[in-house]
């Protein structure tokens, strides 16, 4: 239903001159009349979709709703420039429970020398709702798109994959430094983040990119929390770890889209220290497949997390 | 309390050379990389606040998200530029009630060839919030600050005001031809839009502007809708026509501090249809004064709206 209703909002909203590229990415792509170009996007969370409120510190909503923004900027191979923040609290919200809120997101913010330099405060009947928009300025090898990947380029995913909910959903460090660095040095056809889930992710590049993809499973770097995750919920789900790291929604990693020989050497001499692993390839025929060790191909449609509207 | 608040944002968020103006005005100016400068702000309404969703269209509805936030670029002076939409809906909301939404919003960001670049869309069990942030571009001669007001300045506003809640807060057309005509030939050292009431957004300017002013109130143009809310409300509250006009929200008009020749030019020779009009004076002394038929000032403290949080 989402994907349905961003292709309305996509048709509504053609691109032009002043807006190379508009919904549908992880970031739009503006030209300013000065001849300069910024990315900007924004993420909205909600109580009871993003985070319970009653289960988390004010501080660690505020962190998350800003580094979810900050991850698509990480998405874009783009600098992050500013931030505005909206939010509309419960009226019985206290003031310090607002600095809270502000205090987790100036923290993250501080450390990426983000400015926050605008927003709008309310209080109503409801729950705790953010948006925050998010500006990045282009590196000089220009944005990332989801569109430009290629058959036979390798599919690079950072970090490991799976089972955020236990934590990592909240205290993931978006990958803005690891994005900027492969930037500088490294050919980028694609890239983009996850959070709705690799499969579900990568498709959305396999659709803009029109290609597909084979995913090696034996590659894909599982994380522990995944690995615990399948331990914990084996009675009621029974889903396996692999299983969690292509699905699971808000890794926040990122996935990218190399020339061979750019990702061979991205690997053997990694700008930073968190892993980066090549997981398959894209293929020109279009689908999603995943192969295992025996070498068979099997479709492996996204599975990852849709919102329902 | 939203007053305090924003005092305390404020000191958490300092101006740098990237950010020459940041919380507090009604939107903040970035200098990016290229030597270009932008502004950009963000406003957030919520369903049993700023609308009753039960009582108006989605198109309205979404028309008027779209139209507060342009009036923020019209009191820079600012050309808007691209705008992104982030709304969280009630589950039981259908797809067309969502496009509804949309609609208003396009179509007023036609009429203002603004395109929107993007948003993020979710559902939740609570009632309809919508955020928008608007990019704006400079004019050559310089955003309009709240801060540059100086005694003798003439107080300008546009319109008429008052009683704004009868029909012109979710129909009236943001000022940002008319601010731009405007910001193009004549010169303003401040303005500012008025969204909580003239007395309460005034006395914004009067703060930012370490000055003071006295109203007229014998040239104030009060709104016919002012006029009919005082007798509609008689028994209620019994409220003047010249206090709906005073002090009611929502107004979106825009208040000018402009030069005494400058303001004369502007009154005699109109570059726009709308009424543009005299309404008193800035002075050295800080306060709000008004002045009636007697020429006697009486202080005036702002009584407009202002959100509790």
């Amino acid at each position: 239903m989402e994907r349905e209703f961003i292709q309305w909002l996509r048709t509504q909203t053609p691109t032009d001159a002043s807006v190379p590229l508009s919904i549908g990415d992880d970031a739009a792509i503006l030209q300013l009349a000065s001849g300069s170009r910024c990315v900007i996007s924004t993420d909205l969370l909600t109580d009871g979709v993003d985070f319970l409120f009653d289960e988390v510190t004010p501080e660690r909503i505020g962190r998350k709703a800003l580094a979810v923004n900050l991850s698509d900027m990480a998405a874009m191979g783009a600098t992050p420039f500013a931030a505005l923040v909206s939010l509309v609290v419960p009226h019985h919200f206290g003031v310090e429970t607002m600095k809270d809120l502000y205090r987790g997101i100036f923290e993250l913010a501080q450390s990426f020398q983000l400015p926050i330099v605008g927003g709008d405060t309310n209080s109503w009947d409801g729950a705790l709702a953010i948006s925050i928009t998010i500006l990045g300025q282009n590196s000089t090898r220009g944005p990332w798109l989801r569109s430009g990947a290629k058959p036979d380029d390798l599919i690079v995913v950072t970090g490991q994959l799976g089972g955020s909910i236990l934590s990592k959903h909240f205290d993931f460090t978006p990958r803005v430094k690891e994005a900027l660095l492969i930037n500088e040095d490294f050919e980028v056809h694609a890239a983009t983040d996850i959070s709705d889930g690799l499969s579900r992710d990568l498709s959305n590049v396999l659709s803009e990119s029109s290609c597909g993809a084979v995913l090696d499973l034996d590659l894909i770097p599982i994380s522990d929390d995944a690995k615990r995750l399948s331990v914990i919920n084996a009675d009621a789900k029974n889903i396996s770890p692999i299983d969690h790291a292509l699905d699971d929604g808000e890794d926040f990693e990122l996935i990218l889209a190399m020339p061979f020989d750019e990702a061979e050497r991205l690997v053997k001499n990694p700008p930073c220290e968190c892993p980066i692993t090549v997981i398959g390839r894209f293929v020109s025929e279009k689908g999603l497949w995943v192969k295992g060790p025996d070498g068979i191909r099997q479709p492996r449609p996204p599975r990852g997390f849709e919102h329902q509207i």
